[in-house]
């Protein structure tokens, strides 16, 4: 056997500071219910979490707000949507303190629980899956939020005696035009998002939650995203979607503290206390028609979008960040940029000041059977109150913006996302179910 | 409009040398057909391609062997297959010419094709989807393999008149015990491999590669994997699978040159010569049943893999790369690897020393609709021959492997990947259908 690092697990499993590294030589084969193995117990090495690459390092789990909303976009995600399958709500709440106790271990890039047996019970499972052992926190956030059906769920009942805290923004989107919604990959009763500089890390760590909440929560959905499409922070380049634009430029970013406290974050009177510093996430994973969109023209790309290719500059201008001039009129009259633009019709101008901080990512899900990739954007933005911005932004693209022929609506999704978790002592939930 | 970069492309459109980047200022927006636009040739950017990471360069493209086979395992993966729609001989040699092309373009980091209209024709469909814009070759490598049904179809049809090419080793793979295969993700006429660093190229290049195969060929299916399982390089630290554990350890790698020589590469009259430094991929796509893992205890996981969770050893020796000692018993007399472990049944000692060159990925496809994720191994194994290798060692596992249990094998396929492309006359398929 060789040399075994044994963790010294903090009794709360939540605290961050500095583990005590013991390590342990020469724990033999030993022959347990007629299994011989060498069972140990193995933590993520604190080399790797010491890494001084900022992009493999760890992001601060509490704080005022939840962490991978505000925070500089990572590379990838792993989303999921639950369904609760208790009814027992002292279950529900004792899971969503697991939940963050190992959520706190996780983003600080150690093990969601002891992978061995340091009582010598290796008949145990592990309560790690191992898969992210000797991977650095590659910056991974765990973001939660509750669906509309948890506080009362299709067949009108308050399972959790929460229906009364449910806020008003939390209110069932409406239909759009031309949206082709597939029930079993839309809403559910709690979503977790998980990004990260590397899947693996993000993957680990929703597998271990679902592991976590076996017979509490049932996974409904879950979707990977290999490339974030948005920057959330003025610090990071734009990055390109599907159709090969840059995506989100004018999207709300982490230094834009007046712009967040107006359109982010809910406010106190908002709608119930709980939800003061928290957040609304809508998702929509949005199939994209590539192969159609391959077959168009580059100038009409470019009018559809209301940008130019190369640069991302709106059209008539030179700069991806040079303001859009919707006024401006071509040779013939026409406006430089289409009325129908997916640019004009999604901009604050034209949406009452309305924004969103969008951090979508692209997917490719395979194929579809019909010779053509399932690929496209899977979008999410949080805002302080989507019946202000979301459902009237998209109200207008889906009627007239040129791009909804390349795009099809197939998933949708709403949460209210809660304030920070303030400390140890602290939990995904507390005050909702105070 | 900001300035441009218009590229003077090779007239071959292969050739790796140098471009001649001209800068181009102030090109306006012209109204064409009615559309304003800003309708430019863009070219992926030279600073980006010669980015000194290491995992951002560039593999060669032409050689004596296609890489992506001996290349240090790429971190991302995107495979298609595909089905050949044309019953034109002379369409698919051009497909496959003007296909070897864009490779040889994109693995050096450069566009498929031009994204701008260069001589002034902005109506014509980018030759470039562009969401690789900005970014770095990415250790890209793009290898070709050709299924036993271009060569016959089901009917029994000569589609080409290649049939009496067909490599005796390119046999149709036996039905194994437990196998579940789904048609719809099993084999295909031809596939790509697309391995890199970054999924965004990965996903741009077989994407492109579909997008220029329109009308000859149909994607069958396509799948991502988010993290390599396999090191084929002795520069490379093990990763692991999602049961947790390293895996590939004994995996044939590049340094092994007399072992690769004798296992890898197909040999003067080991069958046609088109095949000759060629090799023979099969892919499996392996779901795992990680829930249901996640149940078992350590020990008995350990048991069933051969190995220690944590270091990788096998079991009863210290070091990962220590050779197991299937001789050796246990305090009662059993073997202290057992009989149905996966480790003794894939090992060369119990299977006349065949090996394989694995290079598979973890993958994560959502979830399955009974509250699971959909998650597992997609296994890639190159071999001189599968008759001897793969199918013998699958054969054993199929029936003894204790793993199986956790396993459901979901798709399966077979390849003939020829040699590597000499030089820009060479195509992919030059020697097969010479």
């Amino acid at each position: 056997m060789s040399e075994q690092n044994i963790e010294a697990a903090p009794a709360d499993g939540s605290r961050l500071s500095r583990r005590r590294a013991i390590t342990l030589a020469g724990v033999g084969v030993a022959g347990v219910a007629g299994v011989a193995a060498g069972a140990t117990a193995l933590v993520r090495g604190a080399d790797h979490a010491a890494a001084n690459d900022v992009a493999a390092g760890a992001v601060p789990f509490h704080g005022e707000h939840q962490a991978g909303i505000t925070t500089p976009a990572q590379d990838r995600l792993h989303f999921v949507a639950f369904d609760v399958i208790t009814k027992d709500r002292a279950r529900l709440v004792a899971l969503l303190q697991e939940w963050t106790a190992a959520a706190a271990r996780m983003t600080a890039g150690r093990d969601a629980g002891l992978i061995g047996a340091v009582n010598g019970m290796p008949e145990a499972p592990p309560d790690d899956t191992g898969e992210a052992l000797g991977l650095p926190p590659a910056q991974l956030t765990l973001t939660i939020g509750f669906g509309p059906m948890l506080f009362r769920d299709a067949q009108g009942r308050d399972r959790f005696g929460i229906a009364d805290r449910r806020p008003p923004a939390l209110a069932d989107l409406p239909h759009f035009a031309g949206d082709a919604l597939r029930p079993e990959i839309s809403a559910g009763d709690i979503c977790v998002q998980a990004c990260a500089n590397d899947p693996q890390v993000a993957v680990h760590a929703i597998r271990n939650l679902a592991r976590i909440g076996m017979g509490v929560v049932s996974v409904r959905w879950s979707q990977l995203g290999f490339g974030r499409t948005s920057s959330t922070s003025r610090g990071q380049a734009t990055p390109r979607n599907l159709f090969g634009f840059k995506d989100g430029t004018a999207n709300l970013k982490a230094e834009d503290t007046g712009l967040l406290r107006d359109h982010l974050w809910a406010h106190p009177g908002d709608g119930p206390d709980w939800m003061t510093g928290g957040s609304y996430l809508v998702s929509r994973k949005i199939r994209m028609l590539i192969e159609t969109w391959d077959r168009t023209p580059l100038a009409e790309q470019e009018q559809i979008v209301g940008r130019s290719k190369g640069a991302g500059a709106p059209l008539g201008k030179g700069d991806e960040f040079d303001e859009p001039d919707f006024a401006a009129k071509g040779e013939g009259g026409e406006p430089v940029i289409a009325e129908t633009s997916h640019v004009r019709l999604a901009h604050p101008s034209q949406n009452n000041g309305a924004r969103l901080l969008r951090r979508g990512y692209n997917f490719v899900d395979g194929s579809d059977g019909l010779g053509r990739l399932d690929a496209g954007l899977f979008f999410i933005a949080y805002q302080r109150d989507p019946r202000k911005q979301f459902v009237p932004i998209q109200t207008g693209l889906s009627r007239n913006d040129a791009m909804n022929e390349y795009l099809r609506h197939v998933s949708s999704a709403l949460f209210a996302c809660p304030p920070g978790v303030r400390d140890a002592a602290d939990f995904w939930g507390r005050a909702l179910f105070a």
